[in-house]
């Protein structure tokens, strides 16, 4: 038949999966944890249903959990929003980011993008008839380069993506660089998508810069969470979006006509959970001990190991290891040495080869000791 | 804000079931059921999760509901599907009529819609750049009318909607209404959406004719189907594609940048309950004996019955109750009597008035019965 992509693939993620599994690798590739959510989460969606809270909920989710949100981003990033009008419940993060898209990109549009970037981000601006303006982020450090993001604005500019903490590359943009965003956008009518889906998992004491935190951002933002990663539960496929209430409401008028709603007990448990901050209180320090251990084991390799400030990811380069492009390195080192990884190059529009892999560390302390000991053959 | 659905407004579903929650109204609008599940289907859904399977499924689904789903469908209609190319698990129906509608329509190419039809079919079309080609059914009796479906379709027609069980008209389409669609389409390249999602509700003996049984049609149709739907748990939001490894490759490559994947353990407990065909196979016994309850109350007004041969849904004829145009009449029925119905206008691009309403009976006999009650005073 005649296709519409001609050109578009399997999601790396999916592909590499796939690999590790008939490898039988250690799947450090796509990100999930290899550990179990708290069983109380679970006991909460079990309640819902027996309760019999299984009929579609509001389109823009269950009340309790709006305002569970809208709670946290207050607490946590001094920004109040309406539950009733500026959060939408989302089957994850990736359906809260095509949805924005969707909702504001017209055909002709341009959208910029920072690369390395998540995946969909570029086919969702396509699907939208927009036109990807796309920014490298510096090689190597992948801090933004703000003379190049201004120089990328244009009166045709309609919105941003922006993503910290960052994947892949596991960078966390600091208070500065975001008044930074916020001052360049300032004269503009620049919508920001902002992915923030690693938002509680930032290391070494830094803090995590949300746009919530910013008015002159806020005002302007799509601001996308995930509860799969905060919970390990990336296979429930919840997330949110946080914006102000004109923005939410053109959110909406997609939302209703692609998922319409979320899935409803999911949505009671997670809000009867979050009542309690602990679990993402504790989660910095939970995975930044994982974060440690995995790079005490690395740093034993030739690998050279840049920093994690932050999300489950740990980014090496491999030039010292071998002389193949980091699509073969990844396929090779999953086949040979039974470790999955992702190449940093799928994350680039025309595939840019840094030399650069990354890994998730979001797995049990013997499954990166496992990962480890293989590792150090190389 | 700049908008870019200036006309476009909450669904009507939302609108109904919100203005019904505030006047205290039995809400026979939107369609859900207000019994519960089997706890059996609550029971395999908690087992999964307290296995631990809670992260990422595989994109496409996990293969044993896939597996059962593709054994449903050759079981009632003698198409093997192949589950590991031709089966996708969807977050609901909605979502995957719009994946598949993002993934074969090319901005300026046309879409058949019969109206009335679901209210996201046209703004999906249109998010997608598509022209949508409205063909109406034949008022009152909601036939479809291949005359004016030939007409309608040029060298630029990508795609039909089809929808049998129909919602909101409660037709079922015949064997011969779809061999008549087969041999039209027959000389052409366009594909079907086939919206089964009220499969399992077919009353009084008659047989659901789905696209899978007719080769001709199979081979171009995208079959859409919802478990919330036919087990009871419209919250769930799971559904389901069946399609040919062609344009299934199609689908997956909107789909895994759409949702990417759908809830792990709601789609276990979802293949475990399939094992048995009983809750599908009684499920027009319970129904049509609703529908007949209601029906007999109904009669004794003066509303005008139109037949309901599936799906779980009755309209009236409101000419002989009521001057007021369907949409107020809708409203004025919730606000003063107590009883929220859905106008058929809703499910035309022009609003198209013939005075006719749609009530939901999936719902308790008592329910039903108060209802009736309150219906009685007209
Ligand atoms: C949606 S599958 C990919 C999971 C993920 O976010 C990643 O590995 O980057
Ligand atoms: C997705 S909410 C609407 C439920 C439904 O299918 C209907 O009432 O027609």
């Amino acid at each position: 038949i005649q296709t519409k992509f001609p050109t578009m693939g399997t999601t790396i993620f999916t592909v590499m999966s796939a690999l590790a599994a008939e490898k039988n690798a250690v799947n450090l590739g796509q990100g999930f944890p290899d550990f179990d959510c708290d069983p109380k989460l679970v006991d909460g969606v079990t309640e819902a249903m027996r309760k019999g809270l299984n009929q579609y909920p509001p389109m823009p989710g269950v009340p309790v959990l709006r305002e569970a949100i809208a709670a946290k981003v207050e607490t946590l990033y001094g920004r109040k929003y309406d539950p009733a009008s500026e959060i939408t419940v989302t089957a994850g993060a990736t359906q809260a980011i095509i949805t924005a898209i969707l909702a504001i990109v017209k055909p002709g549009d341009e959208v910029i993008v920072l690369e390395p970037c998540y995946d969909s981000y570029v086919p969702n601006i396509e699907l939208a008839g927009g036109k990807v303006v796309r920014v490298p982020l510096v090689p190597h450090s992948f801090r933004p380069d703000f003379a190049k993001i201004a120089a990328a604005l244009s009166p045709r500019t309609r919105a941003i993506l922006v993503n910290s903490p960052h994947n892949p590359s596991a960078t966390v943009w600091t208070r500065e660089e975001m008044l930074q965003l916020q001052d360049l956008l300032a004269p503009t009518d620049v919508f920001v998508i902002s992915d923030e889906v690693y938002e509680h998992m930032v290391f070494d004491g830094q803090q995590h810069q949300s746009a919530a935190r910013f008015p002159g951002l806020a005002a302007r933002s799509l601001i996308v969470s995930s509860f799969g990663k905060t919970y390990h539960v990336t296979g429930w496929k919840i997330g949110y979006v946080a914006a102000p209430a004109a923005l939410t409401a053109e959110f909406r008028k997609v939302h209703q006509f692609n998922v319409f709603t979320v899935n409803t007990p999911m949505q009671y448990g997670l809000a009867s959970y979050m009542a309690s901050p602990e679990p993402y209180l504790q989660l910095p320090a939970f995975y930044q001990r994982k974060r440690d251990l995995f790079r005490e084991g690395l740093a034993r390799t030739r690998f050279e190991l840049l920093p994690s400030q932050g999300s489950y990811f740990q980014c090496v380069d491999i030039s010292k290891v071998s002389d193949l492009g980091e699509a073969d390195f990844c396929k090779w080192l999953t086949s040979e040495i039974g470790v999955a990884a992702i190449p940093l190059s799928a994350f680039y529009g025309d595939g840019f080869d840094q030399r650069v892999v990354r890994f998730c560390f979001a797995k049990k302390d013997e499954t990166l000791q496992t990962a480890l000991d293989r590792l150090a053959k190389l």
